[in-house]
């Protein structure tokens, strides 16, 4: 075993990656690709198999734990955001620096790009025997990235993304939020995850509740290349706009209502309980003087 | 990002509340529209889908972890009650101040109100839909508020709300009794959440399951205004004024008992306890004088 | 507020109950209530109902996480074993005392015939509705105790319920074991929970994984009274005698299968590490003087 | 009582077994059996009954809440691998020891062997019903050992193996990295289960989400003695060999894909730390001199 430790260190030592950013980026990139792996694998394996093997409460189940485990992965290097939404809300409260949207934006892309590419492969003779059951030997739509309903609008549809966005960043900024510790240090994955759930639990019906521009865009771009063409963009009064531009919307909305109803003023407090400290320090200081 | 940071701290201090109260009323706005929005719109995906995207478990499952979910979010402000019976049994308990329950009530019924709002907008063209495939064009009562089964008698409706606030009042006791600590601090949401969801497990079939007056008046108030108009009151031989009142009588049989056959007990031991203490203290002291 | 607090204190005082086994069984009755009402309720939702209001698998989350939840309630005053099967395992390991078996069983079969009753009230208008319904107006049979599948024989259906108690025993004994820390302090209800969650979704459809003496012959006891009559004992060759006897079986199975294969080589482990440590501390000893 | 703990203590040493690896073996096995019980007893359960008593989620979610009790008994006394692909994964790591490798494989297929023997048992009856109701009076196979769907070619399916495994990998070697802490000591077994609940979300439909070996293996011989003869084997152009050698490559794959873009950053920014910390103390001592 002394060789193998050898080689291991030496292979360690010459796979590091120094840069932060690059190394954040990357585990942005296998956080999502693992989000997207299993998301879109229990809609696939809820399409392609009729329903024997799946239920929407299954997908659902599936979406919110992929989100636990993507961040469980990457969350100590990056912080866990698997979402430009998230992002972009840390950056608008400035706990993360502006630098690190686009590049996060475009890892996370690229995750879920990957994501659905390993989907395609794992289900390629399962899609390949739908074309052939399906009339005009049409490739199945709606596995990868998220299309609206029937009934929807694109009015309706563009507050379905913002109010879905809006509701997940009031939870997220609860959990993380500095100055209000609702849960032991550890858990904020698996809470997030029961956020992803109920989201899907309550407003997946509309569109699929991308909510989460990387989830959406990524696979998109990889159907369009594997054969559905530009009917992925075209598709829905070019619906693919709305899950890209919906959730920074829904994510002003959601930072704004969070910090007016309980933010700052949880965090007024903390600041107002530590000058009041100061103050009797100061008051001390000067009658000790 | 010195800017950005100046701003926020400007906008921060500027919109801090100091007034606890009314603090607290707006945490338990926010739990309690968290709680509707994603409780509501699981019925609304489930009724609206006609089941393709939901099933009662579903539900159960969104009311159960959207109650998580609004205790997380305004928990270290308000206690996160997001539901009057259980302020109500704080209150008789003396573990809250009297003044707060009718404050709390308010704002946990406003919340309600505007969680099932964000859910009328979110799925505006479905119910729509639904509206236009019903024969009499009749909006889909029972999304919003809750209304008696078919084979429910009044008598049987008020005692089912009786018992089954009693259930979550006896367990919620349970959990946050100072006198017995059964789960780790930070986990007592997750616990609700699972009672919510056995609740609606074992406890729904009978009227869905309403356990909390704010989330039932809530929306109801919003439905009569949104175009349901005077039937949400009188439907069910005027059923709206069991929701409200069964739970507070069902908090009181939730108290007594708990604290009869636990509560008092274990209350009892840690004075016990106290007191020999300090009887041996005395003693002591006695002894070396 | 003052008054309150002193009558309550008064209250408080002039109701404890100072007998430790009193206590102990009032909150085994307590606890055991909880896990009947709930699970029986989720039973009578899903059989009422007619599978709109339920699934299997929701039966089975039900009684898992009543079974937490009854733990919640009652464990740091009594344990929280809800099962005399749990109790026997305890006593046989010598870490609770024989005579605690017969007061905690009768305290359990009590708390379960309570919580069949709480459940019969709730449901009562559905079931005259269900016995209505039936041919010959007979009482729905199956929510409440637990009866033997069509194909099932009794030599089978007592391995069943042997096995089923056993594994429950074999997860309950690693879970508690005090040479064994599998699981952070605090969450043994949970792990619990799943346990029994995990035996309704891989061992129910033979008769209903009673796997408790005390869940099953205090309701049956109950359905007697409530009209079911004899038919109740005499129904599936005199089934009610297999959840009462084979869970005993099957705990000394359990026990005795994880006392070999982890138990006593962690319990030894600890003593030899002890022994060294003592072997040690004498050496030292010797050498020092 | 005094006899008892006399007995049982006596009984405790005379059984002890002091062969780390023979516990470590026996721990794994009894692990592996909890596993394959619950497991395949869900799968029975959903098959036998013909789906009134299971859905493909509940399998799911057996088989995931079965892998975190299977880790529960026996993880403090071997590590609670219940897979020969994790054992791999944690020896090409350095981890655990190579000779460990075929010792815990022996004893993890053992296990599974035993956990299809103790189903066999239980469902014995069903069984005899559903081979009665069989055309050819044919023995229902799929329930222990896994089988390529109708549309799964050879290809696809040592593809679907290796990347069921590989996510797997990724997950659990994350969850357990030394040099990454996403979650507080305790919960593994929790985490771990979640990981195997969404492959079998995501992943299950082309051939039931074997990723380990010994699960496969062991119930198959088991079927082959049991009645189903050499078809285990034959069936699906010799399938047996894709969940036994897949996996191993898939662990391959999955070690390499975690260190290069999450593993090796984080071990070197800790040994980076180190160094640094190493070099302040060095130069502080040669300043100091």
């Amino acid at each position: 075993m002394g060789k193998q430790k050898i080689f291991l260190d030496k292979l360690s030592q010459s796979l590091q990656i120094r840069n932060l950013l690059v190394r954040q980026g990357l585990a942005e990139c296998l956080g999502t690709l693992i989000l997207v792996m299993f998301g879109c694998g229990s809609v696939a394996q809820f399409t392609l198999s009729g329903g024997t093997h799946g239920i929407f409460l299954a997908v659902n189940l599936a979406f919110g734990f992929a989100a636990t485990l993507g961040i469980l992965v990457c969350g100590q290097v990056s912080g866990g955001h698997l979402n430009p939404a998230v992002t972009f809300a840390l950056c608008l409260l400035g706990r993360e620096k502006w630098r690190k949207f686009p590049v996060y934006f475009l890892f996370q892309t690229l995750g879920a790009f990957l994501g659905a590419g390993v989907i395609f492969g794992l289900y390629f003779d399962a899609l390949q025997r739908k074309v052939a059951e399906t009339p005009n030997n049409e490739l199945p739509i709606g596995i990868f990235a998220t299309y609206p309903g029937e009934h929807l609008s694109t009015v309706n549809g563009f507050f379905d993304q913002l109010i879905g966005t809006a509701a997940l960043i009031v939870c997220i900024l609860a959990i993380v939020d500095p100055f209000n510790n609702p849960i032991p240090q550890g858990l904020e994955a698996f809470t997030v995850g029961f956020t992803v759930l109920v989201i899907g639990l309550s407003m997946g019906f509309n569109s699929g509740y991308a909510v989460n521009p990387a989830r959406d865009l990524g696979p998109r771009l990889f159907t369009s290349i594997a054969g559905w063409g530009s009917r992925v963009f075209t598709n829905g009064n070019y619906w693919f706009l709305v899950p890209i531009f919906a959730p920074f919307l829904g994510t002003i909305v959601g930072v704004i209502v969070y910090q007016l109803m309980v933010g700052w003023h949880v965090e007024g407090e903390v600041r107002d309980k530590k000058r009041a400290t100061e103050d009797n320090v100061k008051l001390n200081d000067m009658n000790e003087a």
